[in-house]
């Protein structure tokens, strides 16, 4: 990873931060950070885009890269009132709208609301890039706005902020993106065959051919049978198809599936009964008539094939179950998925993942990382379901929680039950490349900022402590993903 | 507000009350809360009477000043075998019970049992107002209990201690009470034509004509009728004579309507379908065959009503869900409501606010303050909800979490994924009219301990910090609630 | 309680384990500490074999002692791959599995997993056990695992080490184990007669009689109504059959009844009803036809009948709901019950209580006890209904939340509306009788750490937590369950 901003000037971040502030524990945190700081980068799950890499042109402005793409900023000026075409986000109908802004006008706009982001991780990881990437002045004003974008741009011309030249910068060894099984993957084999030597793999998300309730699925099936040569509107062809798709998937050097369902729930039916019930999915989606309890068995059907699956080619298997997506129907119908209408909800995970759990929980060759928007299940489920059955495993705090709060409470309410290794290190699951190493540092801190106070209070001797940073931050995820 | 306790005798209380111990930490909280101690009180949601300031007469004894009334020590001594006519609370059906207790009695009883009280907000409040308020010893104790309550008694009967004396030395620039719409404002009036310039304003609470479940519910519909020359019978009068009262809440000085739902449940009917249930609600309640389902299916419809009201009329809506009133069905059919029987329940925000959101939720002329009972909803579903949609924000830590673990907790909770920027400050939400000032002392030190928690860290510079101080005590809520 | 590692060798304790680093409130913690160390352990509530102190004869080998038997311990080793086999765990139907590893192998394979445990109270335990029952080397490691189990071994041998000796070397006050209402008690009787005066008592737990749904439930009856000479095929001798065993218990010392249930659901039916319920349940038990709703139902009523015989005899009554038990229906199959697999659920208590508390909650002679595996409802539900509720008390942090993080999230999430004086002390609830020592000495340690920062804080004077202190240790769990 990056040097700590002990070159940088006026943007400088302080090298303690996110440490706690007692000076003994903080003598200790930094001690165990010192261990880790320049670990490796391993990004297990993530949506960059492998095209970047591929192709390694220069990225072109500061708001289109920085801002527009960025969920978590779109949405917090959205609920402040600005409008998400100030932003730069096209309504899906955009003809009428007029020229959207210009990259400065959006920039300039973000500057004014920066205070919003106070004590946010958005902040935190901003401040970063703008001091750590770019060297400049932090915070962001509206005073410094056009000085700030000028000098981004510059940067962006260089060699040096192409993004190959980033990646190798971070200090990034392996980085996933998350691509559909109907996707070429043709920038993941340009990179491969072009000699540069970073490691950029894909990973598996068949959610658009596994839920029935994505707009467009039969045509999905379609193409889904012709890439694979399967008929896929058959349950032996369609299963077979994933095997064929999964396989291309491995090949180009993917070691992961990913599942982003609206339940954790999962079945265990009999061959006939799914077959049975892949055939009445089918019927009535062609006919328009696809009951919710049926596309619901489904998804939960196929968790359990894909982790049948992953049995037999080793793939690791991802769930991200509990956001209730395009929750604002209005602004979705306007402007499309992933402008920040997503929202968690309560999320049971005992009696949902039974089934899958009771056939291939007890399987050691299958990893099954689990991951959760609601923070109820930590200690309730989710720590003891890790803490018992040798396939699952706890992914990090995600998305919402992905912060320093957020990481913190899942150390404090996972650790006691399911340990520390029973859990997988960080994933940043970012479409944002520039705050990678922004999101990995936090974590690192956060989590030896933890274990300080294991080892002030006497509850963990400091060199285990220094060996249990170290295997958050690389070892274990480099085993759980098999990297 | 009030001097710190520096000149105060035996009561005097820390002037570092609640601010963490770490030194350098407590050392930023006190510098950022000196920014905020003496701003002016806003109190935009509360339950004092509004007759007090009225009528400006002497409080008469400590135990029905500070004690009956106050349902978080009826409940905690109810709790520990006090009887509840022990405090002074009469039975409904009273007549058997010969006299209650003198209140030198019913305050040496609660003397007895101050120690249940350790940990408790209550302790901190009443610790507050003895100090602070009357100057008196604390802690409380059986052998000062005498003194105490003589002491209490004599500055009881200065002018210094009316009511108008005390909301002038508490420093309350605004304080809102509750009432429903067939109440007559007429302690308002009197106080606007009294010449006294002191602000006391009324918030609308409709749920008396908004439940059907509520007693009396019909007659209640009858006395609008009567109020509004409307036929509120008809959903058309019924609607137009909200509009009639609302209007005339605010030409009295309302800025807000408030509303106290079993849950957050919205529905976003059409208006044949709302006229239906309308009717169906009023002619089953007539027969006395009120389903539950239609009960909730109106409270639903009618938040979203509101609502619409609301942008027509630019009141702020506080929706307050989630508890079950009058659990203890024994007591309250001795007792009546408000004597510390009621409950929080698990409370659905994802799906209950959807409809009412989906309709009106992207306005940004609208305010829509939600509420909690139940912690787990802060990170999971009010902060992403809050930090989506322009119309919502975030109401404190209410009721059983306004306390120092609760408010933290709220800001621990909230702050990342929603910001400060979307929550509105503190609300007391208090009959005790003599605790106001603590409370809101106690709500600027927490917030002002995570503040510095946040600079101590190093997540944010303080001169920020302080502007949040600020912003959080007086600006948001006097923005949020248009006061 | 034991001294505090001041004299041990190289498996010292450091005496400050598990207060706040920062060294103010560290030092109120040390002081409050003081007053609590060396009080006499009241342990309520655990699964130790009466067995041991009716006989007193040695343990056998440190791995049938300290590992096989712990599920905490089998748990974590299983999730991580190694088979419960080679933990000495036998499979229900053995024979084909071969000779079970000797205990030195076992004791060899911890070792070699005891990093597993950083972070858990598992490992806080177990460190106490070597370094202050057995004076060896901690951490355990491959290098010195033979060295520590011979001398395990030796001490084993020795008198001191005996099961009464520990008994009073642990300071143990009374000691309640658990049976079912067909045990005979008679280990605790030999207790009695045996004229050793350490009091070992036991806990009426009537699940096997209560829990249609529990395999055996008709021989069950037939047994219970040997033992009482009652019809326990009718409604009226099958509850007389449970007063009579009550009475039985109860002479033999038993202070309270103990009650596992999957939900906290409690009914309030009326006796030709409980009799018609009683009657259907056995009826369709016997034909194989028991619904789910029915058993339910029944376990519901049970509890409210358990509530009106307290009333009757003057017996405290726990409830300990939400578990899943034995979640991993393979592994039960092969391995039985109590090897790992209970998960909790998240529990209702609201409306689940209501209809006991309806009817006994307000009676000040009850003490009905309520434990939770879902954190959720600390602040949410249980601490508003024990701050309400004469009867209702709130037992400890429970299993999975037996831990330095649950106990003080317990009391950051309970205290400040229930108080202090509405909790009941520390229950261990272990089977692990070495461990007991050291499970008390954690929750005394981490409430001294949560009254320390409230005296830090100036929330609370120090000689009022120092009284706090002492209450929670002693004086409350011996008033609760009446010893």
């Amino acid at each position: 990873m990056m040097s700590d901003g002990s070159a940088a000037g006026v943007g400088a971040l302080h090298p303690d931060r996110l440490f706690p502030a007692d000076p003994r524990t903080r003598a200790i945190a930094r001690a165990l950070y010192a261990e880790v700081r320049a670990l490796p980068i391993l990004s297990p799950h993530g949506h960059t885009d492998p095209r970047w890499f591929a192709a390694n042109e220069p990225f072109t402005d500061p708001a289109s890269l920085l801002l527009t793409p960025d969920h978590y900023i779109t949405r917090m000026l959205y609920s402040q009132g600005v409008a998400l075409e100030a932003l730069g986000v096209r309504a899906l109908d955009g003809d009428g709208d007029g020229e959207p802004p210009d990259p400065l006008a959006i920039w300039r706009t973000f500057a004014a609301h920066y205070f919003l982001f106070r004590g946010t991780p958005t902040r935190l990881w901003l401040d970063w890039v703008l001091a750590e990437v770019f060297g400049v002045e932090t915070p962001l004003t509206l005073a410094n706005a056009e000085r700030t974008f000028e000098c981004i741009c510059a940067h962006l011309a260089e060699p040096a902020y192409r993004p190959r030249a980033l990646f190798e910068r971070f200090g990034i060894e392996v980085l996933a993106t998350t691509e559909s099984p109907l996707d070429t993957l043709e920038h993941h084999a340009a990179i491969r065959t072009s000699g540069w030597p970073g490691r950029v793999i894909s990973a598996y998300r068949p959610d658009p051919l596994v839920d029935p309730e994505t707009p467009g699925f039969l045509a999905n099936l379609a193409r889904f049978g012709e890439l694979t040569h399967q008929d896929t509107l058959t349950w032996r062809g369609y299963l077979e198809a994933h095997r064929v798709r999964r396989a291309f998937f491995a090949q180009q050097g993917a070691t992961s599936t990913d599942h982003g369902h609206p339940t954790a729930r999962t079945a265990d039916l009999g061959t006939c009964e799914s077959e049975a019930l892949f055939e009445r999915v089918l019927r009535s989606t062609q006919a328009g008539t696809l009951r919710g309890d049926d596309a619901e068995a489904f998804r939960a059907q196929m968790l359990t094939e894909m982790a049948r699956m992953s049995l037999e080619d080793g793939m690791v298997m991802q769930v991200h179950p509990g956001a209730w997506r395009d929750h604002n129907a209005p602004l979705h119908a306007r402007f499309g998925a992933n402008i920040g209408g997503d929202i968690p909800t309560a999320t049971d995970y005992v009696g949902a993942l039974r089934p899958l759990l009771n056939r291939f929980g007890n399987e050691r060759a299958l990893t099954l990382i689990v991951f959760t928007l609601d923070e109820s299940s930590y200690s309730r489920e989710l720590a003891p379901l890790a803490g018992h059955y040798p396939a699952l495993k706890l992914g990090p705090a995600w998305w919402f929680h992905d912060s320093p709060e957020g990481l913190m409470r899942f150390r404090e309410q996972t650790t006691e039950t399911a340990g520390f290794y029973n859990t997988v290190g960080f994933n940043d699951d970012t479409r944002a490349f520039f705050s990678i190493p922004a999101r990995h540092d936090a974590a690192r801190r956060i989590d030896c900022a933890f274990l300080a106070r294991l080892v002030a209070e006497h509850r963990l001797p400091e060199s285990e402590a220094a060996e249990v940073a170290r295997d958050l931050a690389y070892r274990l995820p480099k085993q759980a993903y098999r990297l």
